[in-house]
Order: structure tokens, then C-alpha cells, then sequence
């Protein structure tokens, strides 16, 4: 059993889905949780996803082993300090945000150090849709999870967390916050950019419903990830932004070059574009469970 | 039944489902076809997409009541012109292509006028996968194929084209190649051209594989039409650059007024673009059946 009694503070998709994990592979006793929303947390009740649904977050974390802070990014740090007075003398602190250097840095800044029981998280798994209603169990089966280490972090936490995630069917790898913050810029918060940037980009040109009833496929794939919590992006893009401004400075003078190759008519080139990115994709993303599913009929274009 | 005897040119992806989704139906007694590529003409036989597998482009139409032409969009009207001299008197001849501006007018160009039996069409349906081991019967069921009638068309042969695609369980519509393509640049053409810039965009910044490594499903949403066929979209780029340049001019507009907000720090402005983004594709896009199964449990961020 990983904890006799967890607690998650902010129970939405992933909080949601991580409670729903730990109870299906029997890796706790009880779940308490609160949440700013209380419609949530009523609903987590409800579904039976926690046991407890506690009215303040300092309540909420008394007595548990392991606290899971689901919040976003910018408010990290303040709600650590919320739940601190709250916090059992054993309990390890970890947290689910997409952006890790902002993370440590805020904590940082508000405690002077970063609490050794405090290991940084972030799963990466997810849907577009948001709240406890819609986390299901299998959420991270053959999922990463990357820890981002500090200076001051206790190895027995960081255990302890590991073997959180790796019971609930994720593998779990270590890297510095810096590192998981460049990566997961280009590899998700970029995409993410332009995606919404996409459908306004089109909403602005021409906001009529007709041009989206024909889009098939592709464009609903390509502005899926559109669909997320505005908020929760809202601080990614904030807390990352030095990782994210040059990669879409990158990406508009890329697509600036392909423009003038289109414009020109420049076929060669065009198609050596269209080739190399091709291949690049076909070299690098490996293909998983969910990409082989999602490919066996997708109509696209 | 829709033809005793029916052709496809071209047989791959979306010649190679429709092949099977006429044979599903019963709706044709036999089908004959020709491919540039030998390996693909010779599969599709071993396969039992088709039943002949023609050695030229005139002997593939001989007999064929309806043809269907599923070639890249610059090489419709020269193959039109190869076929020509094989065709019945009562033949009617269809093509798949994205584009129908550049189809229709290279076709008048070639001929001085567009051939009465022809019928632009344009099935909004496929899959990143090229070639006809890839091809499905279901591949048309509840998509929209749409028509583009030109002035001197014959109505009796739209008609017949209309009640193929319905045969295999598509909606048609009709519209001008102009409105055509105009839409097809915004919810189509576009978000591939995106979608291939990012994968150069991030090959170009660093080329290894270490960075797709930890790319989950959004990044694979968002680049998985990056994986279609490179020729193919060269030339619908260089068919439809006049509806595609001032929509990516736009784009990168939008693009960089989000970065200036990101980097300025604008809080409000980043949230509001995002909210507005978000609402209009709710607003827009229906979920069709593809979507609801899609990301059901879509892994993202």
C-alpha cells in the first residue's frame, strides 16, 4: 500500500484520475480532498472518486501521508503555503504541474528553500477535457512521469512518490526542471499555442459556423488540444515563458521560409519541406498505444 | 446497383476504400484500375480491392461507366488527357482531388473547355496513411463529399457521382470551387501546413530524438497529418497558394500578437485570447462520431 490516507488539493482530471487509480489497485485507505470549486469537490463525492470531502485545504491534508497539489502552476506555491501549518511531520508534498522550473523557483521565493518533502511532478497524460467527471482510472497506464529534483529534496520522498506513479502503471524518469521545461515547451505547450492560435486566428478571418462544418478529421485533431482549461494555460504559457518565446519565434520564421517557398512557387523546395518533416516525425515519435488506436481510422483531411 | 463496370486511376489510399466500399455494397460488378506505381496496382490485386489491374491508362477505363480519378491534384487534367481517347460514349468521370479551382481550370486550359461528363468532387475523408494496404471500406460512412458543379457540366452525370458516394454512406453537398477551396485552405490546408512547420521547426532547433521522446498524445494530435503524403501536399500547396497565403498570413499575424502578450506578461490578454479560442471551436466544431471515440481517452499534455 502506498499511503494509508492521501489528500488532493485541486480534484479535477488529473487529481480525479490519480484518486480513481490508487482506490482501483487498492494503494490506499482513504482520499480526502478539497477544492476552491466546491461544484467539484461535490461531484468527486458523488462519483466516489474521494471519501472525504474536507471545507478548508488545511483540513483537508491533516493526518495524510502523501499530498498531491492539482492546482495551476502560478498558484502552486500559495496553496503549498495554505496546507503547510496542516502538514503531518511524515507527509511528502508532491505536485502535477506542467511547468517545473516556475514551480521550485515560486516555492523558493516564498519559503526561502524548498521544502526537502516537496518533489516536483508532472504526469504526462491528460485529456482536452477538464473536472473530476471525466478522470478515469487507466488515465496514466503507460504514461511518463518526470520528477524535476532540487537541491534540497529528501531521496526518501522522492521514493515514496515514484512508487506512487509507478503503481498506478506509469514509468517515472528524473530530470533537471530546466530540461523538462524546454522539452515539454516544444513538445506540448507550443502545440498547445498553436492550436488556440489557430481557431482565433480563423474565428477573426471569418466567424461563421459554415467554414468548421467541414472540417473533418485533421482540423479536429490539429484544435483538440484547444479545447483545454483556458486557465490552466493561461500559467503554463506564463510560467514558461522563457522557454516558449523562442521556440515560437523558431516556429514563425520556419513557417515564414515554407510562405515564401509556397508563394514563389518554388516546388523543390516545397516538397523537401514537406519530406523533411515527414521524416523527422516518422523518425522520432514512436508510435504508442493511443497513436496506433487513434490512427486506425481517423478520417483527416 | 451504380455501375456494371467502374475504373479508378490512381489506386491508393481513397481510390483503394472506395474499391472496397462499392464491393462491400454490392454496387458494382466489377472494377478494373491503373497505377503509375506497379507495386501499388499489384497489391491492390492481392489485396481483392479490384478486380483487373490494367497495364495502361486507356485499357484500365475501357467498358467503365463511371471513372474515378485519384491522382495528385497537378496531374488530374493531364490524366484526363491520357484517358480520353479509352472512354466510352456514356461515361462519367470524377476525381477526388483537395483542390477544384486549379482541377477545373487546368482541365478547360488543356481542352478549351471542361468535358460535360466530368464532375469535380471532393471526398472529406482519409487518414495520414498513404497507399492502398491502408484502404478501408468504412472509410466514407458519415463524412461530406462535395461537389463542384462547373458551367458546362452534365447534370445527369452529377447525379450519377452523387449516388456513388451516397452508396457508400456519404452526405453530398455542391459548392463552387471557389467556396471549395477557400474552405478546405482555412479547416484543412492550413492546419497541415502548420502541422508539417512545426515538426521542421523543432528538427531545425534540435534534431534529436530525445526531445520527441516525452512528446505524448497532443503533440502526436497535432503532428500525425505531418505523416500524409508529401506529394500529395505539395502540389494541393501549390494549387490552392491563393486561398492558403493570405490565411498563413494571417496565422502568423495572430501568432505574433499571442507572443507579444506571452512575453509582455499581459495576463488578461493571454487568458482572453485563450477563452475566445476555446469558445469558438466549441461554438464551430461538432463532435461527430470520430471525435467522441477520439478523445474519449486521448492522452495530451
Amino acid at each position: 500500500m502506498i499511503a494509508r490516507h492521501l489528500s488532493i488539493v485541486g480534484i479535477g482530471l488529473i487529481g480525479g484520475s490519480l484518486a480513481r487509480a490508487l482506490r482501483a489497485a487498492d494503494e490506499v485507505e482513504t482520499i480526502s480532498a478539497w477544492d476552491q470549486d466546491a461544484e467539484q469537490l461535490k461531484r468527486a463525492l458523488e462519483l466516489n472518486v474521494i471519501d472525504h470531502a474536507a471545507t478548508d485545504p488545511i483540513s483537508a491534508v491533516a493526518g495524510a501521508e502523501i499530498i498531491v497539489l492539482s492546482v495551476p502552476v502560478l498558484e502552486t506555491a500559495s496553496v503549498l503555503g495554505m496546507i503547510r501549518p496542516g502538514l503531518s511531520g511524515e507527509a511528502v508534498v508532491t505536485d502535477v504541474g506542467s511547468t517545473k522550473s516556475s514551480v521550485v523557483d515560486s516555492i523558493r521565493a516564498q519559503f526561502g528553500s524548498v521544502p526537502p518533502m516537496f518533489v516536483p511532478g508532472h504526469p504526462i497524460a491528460g485529456t482536452e477535457k477538464n473536472g473530476v467527471a471525466a478522470s478515469i482510472a487507466s488515465l496514466f497506464e503507460g504514461r511518463c512521469v518526470i520528477l524535476t529534483p532540487h537541491a534540497e529534496m529528501d531521496e526518501k520522498a522522492a521514493h515514496r512518490i515514484e512508487q506512487m506513479w509507478k503503481a498506478v502503471g506509469a514509468t517515472v524518469e528524473r530530470m533537471s526542471p530546466e530540461q523538462h521545461d524546454e522539452v515539454l515547451a516544444a513538445t506540448s505547450h507550443l502545440p498547445h499555442l498553436l492550436a488556440y492560435t489557430l481557431v482565433e486566428s480563423l474565428n477573426r478571418l471569418q466567424p461563421c459556423p459554415e467554414l468548421f462544418k467541414y472540417a473533418a478529421g485533421g482540423f479536429r485533431d490539429f484544435t483538440r488540444i484547444a479545447g483545454s482549461s483556458p486557465r490552466m494555460w493561461h500559467d503554463i504559457l506564463m510560467a514558461n515563458r522563457d522557454s516558449i518565446i523562442p521556440l515560437v519565434d523558431q516556429y514563425i520564421a520556419t513557417l515564414a521560409s515554407i510562405r515564401e517557398a509556397v508563394a514563389a512557387g518554388d516546388r523543390d523546395d516545397v516538397l523537401k519541406f514537406l519530406q523533411r518533416a515527414r521524416d523527422a516525425r516518422a523518425r522520432f515519435v514512436i508510435p504508442d498505444r493511443h497513436d496506433r488506436l487513434a490512427s486506425s481510422n481517423r478520417p483527416l483531411s
